[in-house]
């Protein structure tokens, strides 16, 4: 038996899909993507600690890894998805490191396809990256009331080529204390048959990052409101996630809209969701739908069909997927994606 | 005790030796290597779930480490040696991800030596690298004859150096759908007592590839026929490799035959083996012969001696080690190599 | 249950402050680190097998971690602070692999505060990565007597920028056998109340190294002389680290004089050390002191707030802080840190 001087549990999820893409460029794309499937895949490592009087200590490291060709996602980190140490007890969580910021938290509910390859994060691919270097985060739950913030001082100096998968921000600086700052709050109700959450996540930029945000006097802030309700067995949820991207110096406005139902029959869960994508006096958008079928062989193993179609206008040129970079159709164009894969969690 | 949700498995192979070259590029060589010693590195996580009637769902992630200096091979690759998800019932396996070639299966039992840092690897560097990314493999045992496939719509997008760990294929395409493909075949037959392979592994190149094959129209084909057979305490095993090269102006086409055999002493087992590659119309060629003595000091722990010697001709210079890159002799020489390590498996 | 075929450790820290650096080449930074907290961050595998009659066959595979952002320290290797494979008895162990100079073991003891953030590292950024790839390693214990060498054949192929972690030296050479070498000694001995120890860290340059180290006519070496005494609960530790750096051409010749206290009280640990840094023949130097206050929530999970100032002279540049690059005041320039985090080891 693997023996750790106390306990700390491995865990992960391997899941890996094969796609195919229409209109990608020219051709079509037959491929085996690696940034996810139907959730992307991970290892960690976590720990919990009793210290007594209800205080605990905890900690996670958690690597992705694109299965398709063993190597890592986030940049390349070891410990991209998650890498922090904190303290909880009744009042909530205080922690330190790679985390996930708020607007993260705010969707797991709403957002009822979450990082599906076909799904929000091909509308927006900061929504599955929504993590933050070197930050403090608080997190606590009180009845049915989620209140969480995190700050830091600089986030994100990995370059993970033009991705914001790592925005080559270049972390805390002596000279400009503003730049490659982020902070996010995030309140949230849940019941048993329903729940809102709104959060905002604001970042700032600084020399080299990304997607124009090369100043720290620039700051991309995403603004969301989102819910759900549950009759029966049907579930459905719907949001929007506002923007406000000084990084973009023709279409700093966009809005994000999304609205799904998921409905479980026998060992299948059925999920279709819509999303509408809205740059501000532009002619740019996206319409994207998605649906997805799941077959669970067992708690930990699941066999899954999924679908996908965008509609770009004016000359965005998302595509439907974000399984993987590339692939996108023309500017203006429309993409169909098909994929179907197997996820076992361990 | 550390707890995982589920069953998965901790496994790894530490393995490293101190070895000497005479003849490297005019001096002598010495080093601790850290691509192989007895075998190669590596540190696994593996899992199986029981889904019921005879189904399974598996996975491995498996890492390849250059311990000496603590790095990762297969270009840096987190899971470079093995990383897929599958499922497996009676009939068969069929699982997605990074997997061996069929080349590789078709090795295991003729090629006695295997991985050695002197033996096979040493003539044709792929044979320790036959991986292939983003593929969907298949694998089946029948009483003793199994069965076998690969097929990936574009392998290897790593760049590991100009090696076969990493081709630096573009991966799948979108606009010529024959790049960076790759197939492989597979049929065995094992007894009690003696086995023979057949196997096939054909690679298309694609744009900024390795080793010549810079395009689609090219392809790097392996054909092999082996077998072995055991005589009370002695294995023999003995095979030929055939290899057409489109990524080779010159030399295309080129054979590389073995022979071998093993015998336990006790505690001791020794073990020696003949290689020769000839290529086709041209002086090119190289002889090599490897001996291993191997002490066992526990099921999972050894010590061993080898020592192994290439006589190049033409202006083939190979080197007699694939423990690590460099230390090739001057073209057209020979050299000699002796090793010795320890061998820890978990 | 995670299962291991013989018995496996997973162990780690992880360790993240906050700290505050004044006078931060003009102005003040406020980050969270990655290098090191109280103790650098780290997740590690290690086993250990009865081999019998006294004999066992150990391996250790640690990496260390950036947790701030979840990437990997020492130049990016997965295993950067330990990997190797050895076998001990009473006479003591012997090991290959990526290793500890025998110069850190001489401070384990001596050197109170250790790799925390304000400390000796900061004065030489060489002590808290002493470690030699390629390295075949000797330690014996017999009684209080500790006896232990290292020797590479060619140290430390990875390049980590010029950081100590990976000085970019080449490697074993077939043509220059002297260079990238490296040897290390230790003596020491340590009864309950007090200790001394000494030991002498040697490398020689090569082509491409970093500090000036590029010729292998040049080495690198460390010469310790230290000691511990302990009057009940108060703890005494100094020492002083001789080097001859010709890599320098202008300062090759300095000494690093230590001394530090430490007393508990209940559960708090109260630490404090003085340090000062002398080239000769020349106007640099340093004077640094630190404090540290550990408040231990238990075994194995601690808070700590610790403090420290520099004070350059001449035109040496150094920051108080080695908890990450960057940072350093002005040539000459003086600094003080402040810092508090979090603790816990599994």
């Amino acid at each position: 038996c693997a023996h750790a001087q106390t306990s700390v549990t491995l865990y992960g999820t391997v899941d890996l899909p094969v796609e195919h893409l229409t209109n990608a460029g020219g051709g079509s794309l037959t491929r085996m993507p690696g940034l996810t499937g139907s959730v992307p895949s991970r290892l960690g490592f976590r720990g919990v600690e009793d210290l007594g009087g209800g205080l605990r200590a905890l900690f996670t490291l958690e690597e992705g890894i694109s299965v398709d060709s063993g190597t890592l996602n986030q940049g390349g980190r070891a410990f991209g998805r998650q890498s922090w140490v904190g303290l909880a007890n009744e009042w909530g969580q205080l922690s330190l490191g790679r985390q996930y910021s708020m607007l993260f938290w705010s969707q797991t509910d709403a957002d009822l396809l979450g990082p599906n390859m076909f799904g929000s994060g091909s509308l927006d691919n900061y929504l599955p990256n929504a993590r933050v270097d070197n930050a403090i985060a608080y997190r606590g739950t009180f009845g049915g009331l989620s209140l969480g913030a995190t700050w830091s001082p600089g986030r994100d100096a990995v370059n993970a080529g033009p991705s914001p998968a790592g925005t080559n921000c270049a972390g805390e600086s002596n000279t400009d204390h503003q730049a490659c700052r982020q902070w996010s709050l995030l309140a949230k109700y849940d019941s048993k048959d329903w729940g809102v959450a709104a959060a905002v996540d604001n970042m700032r930029g600084g020399a080299g990052a990304f997607a124009g945000l090369t100043s720290s006097s620039l700051t991309d802030q995403r603004t969301t409101l989102d819910g759900w309700v549950r009759f029966s067995a049907l579930k459905l949820g719907a949001g929007l996630i506002q923007r406000k991207n000084e990084g973009s110096a023709t279409t700093p406005h966009s809005d994000l809209w999304y609205a799904g139902a998921s409905y479980p029959i026998g060992p299948v869960l059925l999920e279709g969701e819509f999303f509408k994508l809205d740059f501000k006096d532009s002619a740019n958008g996206a319409k994207l739908w998605a649906l997805r079928s799941t077959y669970f062989l067992s708690k930990r193993t699941a066999l899954y069909a999924t679908a996908g179609h965008i509609a770009n206008s004016g000359t965005l040129a998302l595509s439907v997927s974000n399984a993987a970079a590339g692939g996108a159709p023309n500017p203006g164009g429309s993409q169909t994606g098909i994929g179907a894969g197997i996820r076992h969690s361990f």
